[in-house]
Parts: C-alpha cells; structure tokens; sequence
C-alpha cells in the first residue's frame, strides 16, 4: 500500500479503502457501459470529517480525487478514466430531518433519491424531483448534476429547491450554508453555484433540500395536435383555467406510431396528426371537468383521451418510448437531451428528419419531450458506429441555430467536453475557469469533466 | 478633466460624464437620504459596448466603480461613499423582446420594473417579482440584489427567473449566458451567481427573464389566527384544495391594534387574537367557495372576512402597516429584514419584546411578514440614536439563535457588512473573497460594499 492509502485507510478504516479489481469494478464502468477507467481506490468515507480529511490528504499527495454517488450519470463524470481516486458517498446515508412545517429535507449526501422520496412521503410530502435511476441515483448526484426530470414544469430545477449544502472543498475546508429558508441574500449563492458542478468545484456532503406539496386532484390528457403552437396554446388554456401543470409532453406522428405497432396498443386517434400531447394537470377536485371545459377552447386539436387522476394507461402511450425506441434499432441508438427555444421547437424538429436524411440515409431520428421547458430528448437510430460523433454534431450544430442547449439535463461530463464551445462562450468558460481554479487551485477535483478550455 | 474623465467622455459623449456637484445629487444621496457619498463622476454609458469601454478605462486606471440602477436600495450599496466612480445603468433602458411562447423578457439592465412590468403585461403576462419601488427600481438592480417582494411565495425568488444576462466583468470582457430556456445544464450558474451579488462581480447590462402567467380568479381572506403553526395549517389546507398561494401575510395583534386606531379602521374581528393572517388566493372560478369550504377543516382559526378577488379592503391592513409605524414612531424606526425558519417564527416572535425590553426599555418591536417564506419585517419603534446599532445587533443574534437569516431580501450592501460574520461562516466568507478576487483581481467594484473579511 502506498503512504497516501495508509493514511486514508487511517481516516476510513482499511476495509473502505477498496482497491481489489473485483471490488471496485461496480464504480470504475458506468451505467451505459459506454466508459470504462481504473483506480488508484475507492474510498468509502462515513462522514464529512472524514471526507475532509481524505481531500486534506490527497490534497497533499497531488492525488486527483472523482466523487461518485450513485453512478448512474449519463456522461461519464463518475468514472476514473484517468486513474483518478473515487471518493464514493454511499456511506453518507442518513436521513436527518424531515420538517412538515418548514417542508424541508436535511440528509447525507449518499441518500438514494428513492430513500428521500420515502421519507418525504412518510409527511405527505414530495421530493419533487423524480427520475427513472431513483433506486441509485444519490441527493448528492442530482444536486452535482443538477438533474431535471418530467417534474421539472411544477417544480423547477433541483437548484430552485436546494436551500443548502455542506462541502468539503479540494484542500479540505469545509463550507457549510445551512439556512433552511428561500429569503437568504447574504453574499453569493455558493449552493447555487455546486449545483450543477459535476464534482468539480467541492464534494457535496450533506444537502437541505425544500421539498413540495403533492397534488391531490389530477387528470390526464391525450390529445393529437396539428403543430408544437397548439400544444402550446394547450398550455395556455390550462394556466387560464386556474389549473396547474404537473407534466407536459410531446410525441411525435413516428414515434407514437412506433410504439403502437411494437407494444400492439390501438392507436389513440381516429386520424392521424403530426405531433399529440400528453398532460397531467392538477388543480381542485373537479379538476377533470375544468380540463374538459379548457379544451373545447383550443384550435388545432384533433381527438383528445380524457381521464381522471394519473391515467398510467395514457402515460403507457409516452414511457415507452424508450423501451420501443431501444428494441427498434439496429444499433443503440445516439441519445441525445437537449433544449431548443419554446417558439423553434416546430421548425427544430422539421429541419432535423431532412438534415441527418442528407447525410446519413439510414438514420431515423425519433424525438420526444417536456415541450413547455423546451427539452427535447432526439433518438437517432440506425447509426454506424463511425457515424456517432457526426450525427451528434450536427444535432447539436442545428440545436445551436435555434439558440438552444446542448445539454439540458445531463451535464457536459467527459461525453460532450468536445461541444462545450457550442454552449459557452470563450469569456463565458474563462470566467468559469477562473471560479473553478478559485475553489481548487491545484485542479484536483474531477479535472477531466467539465473542460473549459475546448477549442472548437 | 482628469485623463480617465476625458477618455470616459469619449466613450460616452460629453453630456453623460457628469460631474457638477448640482447634476450628480441624486446618485451619491440614497433612497432613505441615510447614506450621503461624493464622485469622481456619474458616468451613464448607452450600451454594452460602451459599459465595458467604460470599465476597461477605469480598470487601466485603477478607478474604482460603483453600478447603480434605480438607486432604491436600502442598504447603501449604490453610493460612492467613498469617491468612487458612479456607472449607471439609466441608460440601458431599451425592452428588447417579450416572447409571448416562451414567456420571456429580453431588456436592458436599465429598463424599470414598472416599464417590464407594463411591457409583460400587454402580453397578458407578469413580471413576477413587484416591489413598492418599481417605477424607479430597475431590473438590473432587482438582479443585483436578488429582490423579493410579497409574489415571491408564488414565483420564487428573482433568481429562479433569470434565465440570461449580459454583463462587463471588472476589466470590460463582456460575459454573455442568453439562452432562454430553464433546462441548460452547461457548467457553473454564472447568472445565478451574478444575481444576488450586489454590482461587486461584474456590472450587469442586459437580462433575459422568465415571465409569469397571471392567475385570472382569486379570493383573498384575513383570518385572526391563535399561533403562527395554525398560520401553517391554513396555507397547507389551501394547498390540499388544490388551490394557489399568491401571497400570505402574518400579522400581530400589535400591528394590527396599532393600524386600526391609527387609520379608524374598524377592528376586523369580534375577538381579538394574537395574530392574523392575510392570504390571497388563486384557482378556477370557483376560487372564493372552494377556499371557504378549505377553511373550516382548520383548528385555531377565529373569525375570517373572505373576498372574492383581489381585496382593496382586507389588503388595506397590512399595506398601512408601513405608514402607520413611521407615523406611529418618536424617532425614525429601526427596520430589519429578516428571515426565521418557519417552525421557529413563533417563538422568536415571542421572545423579541421581552428581550428588546430588557434593554432598551422605550422600544417597541411591531413584525410582520411573509409567513411562508420565513420572511419577518421587523419594526422597532421609540429607539434613540445611539441605541440603533444595539437594537440590530440584538435583533441579529435572535434570528441566528433561531437559525435564521440576517438578511431576508435587502442584501448586506455598507449596511450590515458590520454583521456578515452572523450570517456565513469563515469558510464560506473565504470561498466568497476567491471567487471574488477571480473575476475582479484588481478589487475596483464596489469594493465597500460586501466586505467578507469582517470580523467580529
Ligand atoms: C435510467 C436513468 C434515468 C435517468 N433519468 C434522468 C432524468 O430524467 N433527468 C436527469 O437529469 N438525469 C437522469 N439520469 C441521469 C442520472 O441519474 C442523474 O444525473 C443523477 O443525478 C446522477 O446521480 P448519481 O448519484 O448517480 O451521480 P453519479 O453518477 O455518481 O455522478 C454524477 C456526477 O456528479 C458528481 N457527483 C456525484 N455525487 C457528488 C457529490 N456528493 N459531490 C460532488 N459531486 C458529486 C460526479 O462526480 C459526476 O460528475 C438518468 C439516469 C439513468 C441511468
Ligand atoms: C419603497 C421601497 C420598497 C422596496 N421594496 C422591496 C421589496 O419588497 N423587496 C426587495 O427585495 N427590495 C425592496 N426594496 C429595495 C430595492 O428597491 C431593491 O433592492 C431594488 O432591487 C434595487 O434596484 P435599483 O435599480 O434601485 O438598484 P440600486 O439601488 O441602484 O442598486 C442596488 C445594488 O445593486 C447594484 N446594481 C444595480 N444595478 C446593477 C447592475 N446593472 N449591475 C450590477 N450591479 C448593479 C448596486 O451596485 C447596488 O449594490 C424597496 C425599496 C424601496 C425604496
């Protein structure tokens, strides 16, 4: 063992200091199995004492360190590639607090996302963030990543609902804001600012997380719609009814024709409509007859399904996408989330078919997404592998035209350092630079995610 | 003319470098007339051009630069109270573009909130954020500050709703994050960082901002409650109805007693209580029976005066209580903003007279607040002039007693710098100075204001 294993294995007890291939092979490949790395250790610290500490010492050592939660990030930033130490937060476990009156929640970084949502609920409450990796995926993740999810249209962004942190910088000071209150104006918004850092900034240890009130009354609307303007409009009617969104997708003509025919479910609609909308929406107990009642007031809508509550029926229509979409290709298909403008939604996803079309004729792409945040998730499927990187660039070349974002949920990672330019601009990243060099002067911290200084 | 001066007039034309004593009054005296400074010069560039041309002027001769906008602050930090340079803002004041879709506003940093405000409205849409200061407050400054305000329950702080800005950092390289869309996971929060951090960052000169949709029906009540958890109780029954808060305010009996006799007011309830609560409400049409109906499932609650809509009458309770205290007053109030946690709101309100009287024996402490943020106004009436600082201090301690925050809204600008050390801890006040010092090395903004090497 190494001098600077010694000491760690001091801090965390030897049996947290994993080194062993078999042992550590769960945290040096990620839930695509796209990435692959190897390790110097992976170190399993109890607490933020012992964080800090393990920082403090690789601080010393020169030791490159890239915190893990969960892994079940989608651009490769939880994984060694480089041979980087793994500073795994599983074991900052503890649920601390959950306050109904203040509607907080106060926990350890390593709390699984589904283990928050538990204790939310055992109050009436809500997390308000949901995703499909829940079982994994850690309050430290969607904080460092800043995750999103289909809940995003009511709640926000998890940074809208991150009240506070405490975390262990490069060197291994810890800073803690712990004021659970959204009125706070003292100085900089330091939780803010990690949120979203991937890992690079400082290891999240702790979280305070405001949590939401869930609705009680819900009902759920298929409908088919002539163009994203009216789906839109839908939107609209709902506001104006005094009603609230709880979700709000698009599908497309070829992707819900796709399911149909895979899954064998009977098309929703009597005619055929170029885009459909799938909307939960909540309000008070005669929710579903005002839904009703707004409807009639939008042009442009073709047959509309509608049921009481949350109809897993209709929702069936929108989840399998990815299921339907996966069994659908030749190869895995080139997944990419990103955002375009509410008002360039349309014309994105007319120009996209005919522009892959012209150069990679085997390639079909099939989009869905949160229309009112103007996320759009595009599946290309049929891609050769040589073709993977073109088809993202120029995906992300048109996204760029429109004024959208190259990521709007996963982050940048290791997977999209490349493109980063077509997201920021040289002052914009040198001004990130300066802020992550501030916190970490070495650049200790997860140095091979979130790469500045991509020159495109 | 100094050569800086020279060189600043011709960036922006002669007649907008001013520097007569009579035509720079109004920039170096605030709002409140409390904080009195002198300046080099009150420069007013016309772009975002000229704002850098300007700063990288300043920034070659080592002139120190205060941003103001609407000079409305309440803590001080838009005077050169220490000669320095004024930058303002007035001039940007052009509206670039609601985008009814995308519900956003494209303006310049010096636009007012009342002139936003007009422009979303002729969209049918809100601003979100609305201050007692919006036909000279700007939105620059409500950026800078991170204002609130009473809608903040309902849309959240400024901060969730900027979605871009264009700003000059201190040296004049221009930062531009302009893409309008929630979902944009690309590095750090560089406008949530710039918002909030009171013209010491960078001086802001454009903002992209999430526009809101208004509700169309609502009700408001004013209820005498026993105890702020049945002020919590109510806001959760309004919840449970699948209802909105737009607002919701306590009151305590003193301020209520004090305003009714003052203004001849009638007494709204048969019984007096030790607090009151105003909420206003939003929903379907069926608003006003819906909230009727949700009241009678809460304990605690005394009489309770329900209107349909907006309600002039009921709102008059609380808008006199800012009046009615200056009035009410021997000498000028001591006015904090403060934030408690929400289970501690009660007790500390408890606390606040018995322990202001032990010490300061004419004081009188009349609070009111946004009980649902936390937020609390607290008025200290009959206090001499050398007791100020005192009364503060022991009113800060209270709130850190209760885990709460020294500044709710205002920020820290000059005034409370004295007291920043009750507000973040040492670590994080460092983490705040190096990312300070990186993107403005030379230290020329606002160097007074935001002073995180206080000590106490
Ligand atoms: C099936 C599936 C569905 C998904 N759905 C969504 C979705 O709807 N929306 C969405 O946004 N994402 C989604 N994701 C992506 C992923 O789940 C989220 O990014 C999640 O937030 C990652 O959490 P994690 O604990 O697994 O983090 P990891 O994968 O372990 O790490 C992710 C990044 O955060 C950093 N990090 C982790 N913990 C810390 C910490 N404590 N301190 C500092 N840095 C840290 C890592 O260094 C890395 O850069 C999905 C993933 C899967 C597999
Ligand atoms: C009657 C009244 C009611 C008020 N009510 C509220 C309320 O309800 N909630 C609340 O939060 N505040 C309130 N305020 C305080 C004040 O109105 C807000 O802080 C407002 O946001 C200040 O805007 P401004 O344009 O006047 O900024 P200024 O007063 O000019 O500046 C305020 C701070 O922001 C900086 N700044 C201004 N513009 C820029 C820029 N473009 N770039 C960088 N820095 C800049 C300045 O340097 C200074 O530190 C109230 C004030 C008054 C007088």
């Amino acid at each position: 063992m190494s001098p600077l294993l010694e000491e760690l294995a001091a801090i965390v007890g030897p049996a947290h200091v994993l080194t062993a291939p078999e042992l550590v092979a769960g945290q040096v490949t990620d839930w695509t199995g796209y990435w692959t790395g190897h390790t110097t250790a992976v170190v399993r610290p109890a607490d933020t004492a012992q964080v800090a500490a393990v920082l403090a010492a690789c601080h010393r050592a020169g030791q490159p360190v890239v915190p893990q939660g969960g892994n079940t990030g989608l651009v490769g930033g939880s994984i060694p590639l480089e041979g980087e130490l793994v500073l795994s937060t599983l074991r900052l476990n503890r649920i601390e607090q959950v306050d109904p009156l203040g509607r907080t929640l106060a926990a350890g970084a390593g709390v699984t996302v589904a283990a928050a949502q538990q204790a939310a609920a055992e109050h009436g409450l809500l997390l308000g963030t949901d995703l499909a990796s829940r079982d994994s995926a850690t309050l430290g993740g969607i904080v460092a990543t800043n995750a999103g999810g289909v809940a995003m249209v009511k709640y926000g962004s998890t940074r809208s609902r991150v009240l506070g942190v405490e975390a262990a910088l490069a060197d291994g000071r810890v800073l803690t804001r712990w004021i659970p209150l959204v009125k706070d104006n003292i100085g900089y918004d330091l939780p803010g600012l990690l949120t979203g850092s991937e890992g690079t900034l400082a290891v999240i240890t702790r979280v305070l997380l405001r949590l939401v009130v869930p609705a009680r009354h819900t009902a759920t609307v298929l409908a088919g719609v002539d163009s994203v303007v009216t789906a839109l409009a839908l939107r609209d009617a709902v506001n104006r009814a005094g009603l609230t969104l709880e979700a709000a997708e698009l599908l497309t003509a070829a992707g819900l024709d796709l399911v149909c025919t895979r899954q064998g479910l009977r098309h929703p609609f009597s005619e055929p409509t170029p885009y459909a909308v799938l909307m939960e929406v909540s309000g008070p107990a005669e929710v579903a007859e005002i839904l009703a009642e707004a409807l009639t007031s939008v042009d442009g809508l073709a047959d509309a399904a509608l049921e009481e509550g949350h109809s897993a029926r209709l929702w069936h229509y929108r989840e399998s996408h990815t299921e339907t979409i996966a069994a659908s290709s030749s190869t895995p298909a080139v997944k990419l989330d990103v955002a375009v403008p509410l008002g360039h939604q349309e014309e994105f996803l007319g120009r996209l078919g005919p522009l892959l079309g012209e150069r990679f004729p085997t390639a079909r792409p099939i989009c869905f997404g949160h229309f009112a945040d103007g996320n759009i998730h595009v599946n290309v499927l049929d891609v050769s592998a040589d073709e993977r990187d073109a088809v993202s660039d120029a995906v992300f070349t048109l996204v760029r035209r429109y004024g959208g974002s190259i990521s709007a949920e996963h982050g940048i990672g290791r997977a999209k350092n490349r493109w980063i330019g077509l997201g920021r601009s040289p002052a914009d990243r040198a001004a990130m630079a300066a802020i992550r060099t501030a916190l970490d002067p070495a650049g200790l911290l997860n140095p091979a995610v979130l790469r500045f200084d991509t020159d495109r």
